[in-house]
């Protein structure tokens, strides 16, 4: 049932939560967000705003208790508080059972494997030391279990001295893959039990800051593994039993094998471009999840990609654009930037969205945009 | 040169707002809005919003004399403050001298005589014993020269009995002009001088309210008509040197002739189509001219059509919205809520867009949803 002025809550104001906002303007919903940043992306455009923890117990709770509706735009919150709120009557998606298993990578990874999805294989591991015993395991990647973001928590063991690097927490060890391409897809599944994906992208990652740099829509994959990832996607969404998004990232292995990476229970980095390119938005779709509306249709009218713009290496303090000229002449790109007043190297202030008819001048549009923005202080 | 944090002021709070501010999110702009109406549609979402009088030169110098921009998005604003400011050095975009032409229906109608731009016959009338004596002028429509709004402000005088109900007020009568369509076409003018038209649109309007019930977008007219309504519309856009967008409102007669109807210097309900169907939409578009930012690609890369949401008859309070889930559901559309507690017979609550690659099934889905949602009090 289609209500205005439902009273959604969102935890976390970054970017996620700016287009969130930005969107959830066209269902007339009453908006307010939490996040501890004063200067954060939603805290200028927030109907309301407010300043707190959304890690803190009593923060969460006082602001989700009057809500109709909460949801989340980073992981890191406080589940207790999400659940008594949940036992009370707020409509709490994703669930916070779901974000519990999908915050410490451990589980997660352990849910893959239990659910028989397709995923690298693991060792979990307590702490540096008993990493350490897992040599003939390498090459592999140390992860941390609960708090990495963003490519932080995340180590290459190559060879054993490469332990040193390992964290010393409760982590995993995963088997490095060799891989062929990183895709992701955005899946929706709302309370009825509907699912919906979009169309499978690829992701280029910036070899240093370990973050996606760029992006295309669809990849360039064929039928059969697009139809795999798709299948792959749907599957988790469906064993996780979630309501809202869920970003799927996987490998394409050189073998032709398709394995999670990992999943995260919200709007993603790889579904920006959905903005432009489809007819439904990631956006709109985890707001149509959350509140329990039909889903959109996915279908995407244009090929599309996206580049993350990051901070220059070498610049730290306000934040100024340099090229923007470049960008905005050029037909189907579109900047967004996210609010940062402050930039620091590899920072995400802002993407670029890029969409054409034809895949080959999208591409050159690409090389010719990649390096066309530079955001200094 | 692209400065975030651009401080853009806009006269007028209302839907047209909304959209406005929506996506001036893209650009992290400083905005603030000024409208009397504490419920206005900008109210909840406006970063900074004042309440008080756009009509009011006080408010409205106050309001912009700390601006980079000021812009509007409604006409009936106070010229005299527009003007004080600018000769203040706050670039006001539109300029106050075309709104000025534009506020006055006479004025407006005079400067397309003026400047050869084709357009209905008319004779200007002071009020309306003055109008009786054009009895054979008739059929025409009685225009009030200032004020009129939505509807408002037009009389058709068919016989002169109809005299009655002319205005008696300064005013124009405009020989009906017996037309086979209503084409619309927005321009986009930024201070370079760069010019940019949005594909033809086809406007059906509602029998009673006089005001737009539906649109196609791009019109079903041969490529000679649809060249003349773009040159005429560019032409028109140079004519008065406008930065900022221009809609023109035209009729193509049924002997194939173009004749411009009036115009708008702003967004337009005419254009709500492109934030879903064109690379740019006409906000984006708006910004970009009045920024001074190169304008975008309007290019259309689906079919689209437009219908808009206005409160039933016969229903006054608070608005409740039935048969939204029938829209939710069929892919490729829209709703957008204008975010108005109170509806009244025929106001304009919101509309909904609908993409498609096909025409026809555009319009199948056009009738079908045209009488889907229905809101009521």
């Amino acid at each position: 049932m289609f209500t205005p002025h439902t009273r959604l809550g969102i935890l976390g104001g970054g970017q996620l939560g700016r287009m969130l906002l930005q969107v959830a303007i066209d269902f007339d919903l009453s908006i307010k967000v939490l996040d501890p940043d004063p200067d954060a992306p939603c805290a200028r455009i927030a109907p309301e705003f407010v300043l707190g923890s959304f890690q803190d117990f009593d923060t969460v709770y006082a602001f989700g208790k009057d809500l109709d509706v909460l949801t989340i735009e980073i992981e890191a919150v406080n589940l207790e508080a999400l659940k008594q709120l949940q036992s009370e009557g707020v409509r709490v998606f994703p669930q916070p059972e779901i974000v519990e298993i999908i915050q410490d990578k451990r589980v997660q990874k352990q849910f893959f494997r239990d659910h028989h999805l397709p995923t690298s294989d693991f060792i979990l591991t307590e702490n540096r030391e008993d990493a350490r015993q897992y040599a003939d395991f390498l090459p592999a990647f140390h992860k941390l279990g609960k708090g990495g973001y963003d490519g932080r928590g995340v180590q290459r063991i190559a060879t054993p001295a490469d332990f040193d690097k390992a964290f010393d927490a409760p982590g995993l060890l995963e088997k490095a893959v060799d891989f062929e391409k990183e895709l992701a897809v955005i899946v929706a599944r709302n309370q009825r039990g509907d699912v919906k994906t979009f169309p499978t992208v690829e992701m280029v990652f910036h070899p240093e800051a370990n973050m996606v740099e760029y992006l295309f829509a669809p990849a360039s994959v064929s039928e059969e593994i697009n139809a795999r990832a798709q299948f792959v996607a749907s599957r988790t969404a469906e064993a996780f039993g979630i309501v809202g998004l869920l970003a799927v990232e996987m490998f394409l292995t050189k073998d032709g094998e398709i394995l999670i990476n990992e999943v995260a229970p919200r709007p993603h980095n790889s579904g920006h471009h959905t903005l432009r390119a489809n007819d439904v938005s990631q956006f709109e779709q985890h707001l149509r999840a959350v509140l329990n509306y039909p889903l959109g249709d996915t279908h995407a009218h244009s090929y599309a990609a996206m580049i993350n713009l990051l901070g220059a290496e070498g610049y730290e303090g306000e934040a100024r654009y340099e090229g923007m000229e470049t960008l905005l002449e050029t037909p189907g790109v579109h900047p967004f930037l996210y609010g940062k007043t402050m930039t620091k190297p590899f920072r995400k202030m802002g993407h670029v969205t890029i969409v054409d008819k034809e895949l080959e001048s999208l591409k050159r549009k690409v090389e010719n945009l990649k390096n066309a923005v530079r955001i200094i202080a």
